[in-house]
């Protein structure tokens, strides 16, 4: 994405303050957590923020923003675009589960908003409009006879979407599993079942 | 569960202060949350709740303890003791759900519970025992070849899991669905897929 590694990072600029924000808002709760816990865990002044950002909205509309930017982004591509809508499922599936591994802080915040305030409201909007986009190409692959029709399609989507975001709870990068091995596991189940 | 309904509850029982502060944990997360904030929406003194309960972590551990009694209980079901190791899941698979439907407040409470302090790490720890005695029936299953072999167990259960867990996401009871529909279009995902 353009982002500079770690060690490339200059300190005080906006990407930077927003990978540690995404940490404390983890961590602490988007609502139990401060600037000044923000400020402390980057090694920086409260006025640093301030320069780059409006406040701790602005830095959990970013954080947020990184999952549903790179989500909605899948939508756009060709593989979602054309074909089958069984086909165009199953990479926003594997996308999905390629995105969530990359962006596990920012996927893992998105889930957990709630929307008690304007900005949360607006990211949760978005989310939904994911969904729905998701679930219309659910019910393509339906009325197309691709998939079974006997199951409402948002319900599925919603079923299929929660066993992909359960990956935020239990991945760890670098440990026995790789996103393939998910991508793999998690389409089997929901094309061909266990049986 | 033999818990006296919102009418009959005299309003100081500890059943009744684990249900307000299970919402109050909910609401503000476990770590922002205070018992001052568990007193005030109950609309008592902290010193009556310091009657019932040594503090925050013993009404964590009530609150999150109903819904890990109930879950190991269905362990303890018949259908869930003897039979082939597939119907013994698929049992588990729907009390799990009819659980989470029933105790919707508890579930979600527990699948938040991250392990700072040692009664979390202490029901982290039987979170982890339950899961790994499906990920068991689920290896029994595949070594009677009677469900797909070629997925790690621990992977399926957790993806199996991760689709009935984010039930608390979006599930509202008295909406359109019941728990009988997501049952029936979790296990048909999940044992016979989409296909």
């Amino acid at each position: 994405m353009g982002r500079p590694s770690a060690s490339e990072r200059k300190p005080y600029n906006m990407d930077a303050i927003v990978d540690v924000a995404v940490q404390v808002f983890l961590r602490r709760g988007y609502d139990g957590a401060s600037l000044d816990q923000v400020a402390e865990a980057a090694g920086i002044t409260k006025a640093s923020i301030y320069y780059h950002a409006s406040g701790k909205e602005a830095l959990l509309a970013r954080g947020v923003g990184r999952a549903l930017d790179a989500l909605f982004a899948v939508l756009d591509e060709p593989a979602a675009q054309s074909g089958p809508a069984i086909d165009r499922l199953r990479h926003v599936m594997r996308r999905t589960v390629e995105i969530t591994a990359t962006r596990l802080p920012e996927v893992a915040l998105l889930l957990r908003v709630r929307g008690n305030t304007p900005t949360e409201r607006s990211l949760v909007a978005r989310r939904r409009e994911f969904d729905h986009l998701v679930a219309t190409i659910v019910a393509q692959a339906q009325a197309a006879g691709e998939v079974r029709a006997d199951l409402d399609a948002g319900l599925v989507t919603r079923l299929l979407f929660g066993m992909l975001n359960s990956i935020t709870e239990w991945y760890r990068p670098g440990g026995g599993l790789s996103a393939k091995d998910i991508v793999a596991a998690a389409t089997r189940i929901a094309f061909d079942g266990l049986k």
